[in-house]
């Protein structure tokens, strides 16, 4: 969306100041404000950056004077921080596809277009796979057969949606991610060779759940994996076979989860951090960055540190020991050498 | 692959009790039953799931009789745990593409179709690059020049091949994985300014190999990075240049090695590991998740934990320790408590 | 590139002995020399090689006299390390798509190719993008709208770049890699549900940046997030929103930066390393790899380890303590035993 200052101005139905032909492209912050966009002062602490800031609009409220010129166009209106969400939603959604059915898109014979959804350039659906209405699939995405898709989804492109996963409404999967391959499993033979094991379970991403670029979530063996309501997954996440997780999580980026665990409901477990397989995570546990799980015995609501992970507190509180560990060495030298020497004079 | 209970009755030669008609897309775990879908009851211990489970179908030992009625259709079989094979193997092949060359897949004019291969819609292949028989290559696939793929390899959707690639027979690619780009080497110049060395080799994959998807192998800078046969590699693995990997290993998700390092035969290295560049990895060593391996110097079959790694038993001796360091800091000082006092006393 | 021995022979204007036939489609390092490659005796000591190579042909300095027969053609040159850099130079450039646009390319209709630019098959470049003289897109690739990507840039596969994102001359992105995606921000409401929170930001990578294959690079949520001049990334490396790097560092494979964190120029950043959101690391910091910085408290030109992250050596020394601790434990308890028995000889 591009868009002038007066046109901006009869938007939010404020008052302009200033130039009204500035064109803009979208927001940015006051205190890194950039040529071409509008920023917000909500908050009158940060008033000096309106002197200062490069953005070309600002928007202010109804009652602000400036103690002194400022080079951007003033919108003034009631509520600032309204505006401002109000344009943030707006540039956002500045550029999704409109509905509508690339001529390049390849779709199964059998597959029936669902109310105003968009299928991009390039994209392939193999038969038997639904879309459910306003659905947008970004160009060069790949959905195997028999999938089911929700509505409202948002599908980026180059993700790669393997046969019979489950696609809930309103979930969002982010570029290259890859849902629904096959687990890590093979059975080593007598000589130590491994034997594939196949995997014909599926995904499950039920509604509301959001999928990070470039993040894998394997098929379960026979069942399926499965990606409760409204949890959220950051990029670069491994989820193995057969892991369920419950609703309303955050798993942040470059974490993994080993197969057949499964995670309760609103944890938030941080980047880097990895859990064992076949244990079960309890609700609300909250843990460090790069912390390794290795049990299921925390209680629900624990925070957990370390690897293996143990309770947060007690976790930084051995660290602090760990790193004056040189100092504690000396000191129980020096007391077996005071030992010796109290020995000595009894002798 | 859609099949009804009297077909799959058929397929087993078993004996059909109850509806023969009901469809069924594939199998599921007893104990997690899913409508649409056939489940095995192979050990009597788990009968009591007969009675609940949501499957449509269950298949049986020949003698077993229900001690109550049961939803599911039964089919009688004389092996249950063969027929389960058997099925499994059955739905896993449900939906792998056809040979065939999609008329929107770009060739190079000098590429030769080998026997029954399979090329999706939008791949792309590069001159001078050969397929082996029955190979399939999905959609959206990008061959750089002057790969060598091999018979039997299963290619996913999204994966690029840069040049000169080797890839032996029956090779797994997962989606969106990526084989052969530039290793991470630069030349720092006075100004600390770092300029790129070139990567000309290649990489090589052996036979019988999987690779996860969102896996990285980068390629040899002069010579090659080489995954030894029958070795296999999770998802969003990375593998740096000039590394060398051995047979039969198991590479679990997330883990990295760095470059030139070498990896000996039948490892078992966990998720989120690191090793080191530049180092030897002996045969036969396991290394628990997130471990980080720095020195060459463990012996074969030793099993690695912690950071940098040492003896698995050890680790762990020493973090029970860690985890009592605060209560270990409170005995040294009594302990010099006491030795002044008994200092004092002799005085 | 494939050439025979005579021409290789011509382009360095050495002396050719032995066969000149042979072809030759890349270089290969002595000591592993693959037949249809040429190697390098550049430094005497490894002369042995030079009669057990399986390499075709051998360049030697001029005065080279074999003391028994050997296998390769040779080429005598003045300078058997220049011969190599410019070979190996030769040989990397080998296969660079040549300029042009695909007729699958979809391009927008306001787009304007440059000088010499290259777009591949199956590339997607949508309206109000821009695209600098000599800059080669590979098959596959998808750059939504306005983006504006410099001169000399080399986007491989599978590259997606969200809508505004901002390449900087001469940059190098490899496969699969994602930049410009949604930073993981959530508000939670009441319930503990959340809610996404619109990025309306930007990616700016300056010049001279390279990005490895499958790494990901979020969106700024209201302003950038940058990538300075210089600075180089690894494959599958997670840089979040808001983050800010200087120039010239490098940020070795799987790391993670953690949401709006700055790093200042010339820090080096090993592999599986996290940093924390919201902190500040100075210049020419070193983190050894898999260690966590949870603090912007070091100081310029650190070495640091751990997790958390503290110096180097002291890190060092406190985990020879920590691999020890059953013994120190064992020698705590030995003292209090002999105090015991020293208290008890008092009474």
């Amino acid at each position: 969306m591009i868009i002038n200052a007066a046109q901006l101005c009869e938007l939010l139905q404020g008052e302009l100041v200033g130039d009204g032909k500035i064109q803009i492209t979208g927001p940015s912050q006051i205190d890194k404000g950039i040529p071409g966009t509008v920023s917000f002062l909500a908050n009158p602490k940060y008033e000096d950056f309106a002197y200062s800031t490069e953005a070309s609009v600002l928007i202010v409220p109804k009652d602000f004077t400036p103690r002194s010129s400022l080079k951007p166009s003033l919108i003034k209106v009631d509520d600032v921080y309204g505006a401002m969400m109000f344009l943030v939603e707006k540039f956002s959604k500045n550029g999704t596809p409109e509905a509508g059915i690339a001529p390049s898109a390849i779709l199964a014979a059998d597959f029936v277009p669902a109310h105003d959804i968009s299928v991009g350039a390039y994209a392939v659906i193999e038969k038997g796979t639904t879309v459910g209405a306003r659905t947008v699939i970004y160009p060069q995405v790949f959905i195997g057969h028999d999938c089911k898709i929700g509505e409202d989804v948002l599908i980026y492109p180059g993700v790669r949606i393997y046969p019979n996963s489950q696609i809930g409404d309103r979930c969002i999967i982010h570029a290259n991610a890859v849902i629904g391959c096959d687990g890590f499993g093979y059975r080593p033979d007598e000589q130590g060779h491994y034997n594939k094991i196949s995997h014909v379970g599926k995904v499950i991403l039920e509604e509301d759940v959001e999928i990070g670029a470039n993040t894998v979530i394997d098929r379960g063996t026979l069942n399926y994996t499965r990606i409760g309501k409204g949890t959220k997954i950051d990029n670069l996440v491994q989820i193995a076979h057969n892991v369920t997780i419950g609703e309303h999580n955050v798993i942040a980026a470059q974490a993994g989860i080993a197969g057949s665990t499964s995670v309760g409901n609103f944890t938030r477990i941080g980047g880097q951090v990895g859990i064992a397989g076949h244990i079960n995570v309890a609700d609300r546990i909250e843990i460090q960055a790069q912390s390794g799980v290795h049990s299921g015995k925390h209680a629900a609501g624990s925070r957990l540190f370390g690897y293996p992970a143990f309770n947060y507190n007690d976790y930084l509180k051995s660290y602090v020991v760990f790193k004056q560990l040189p100092d504690y060495l000396n000191r129980i030298a020096a007391l077996e050498k005071e030992i010796a020497a109290l020995k000595k004079d009894k002798e």
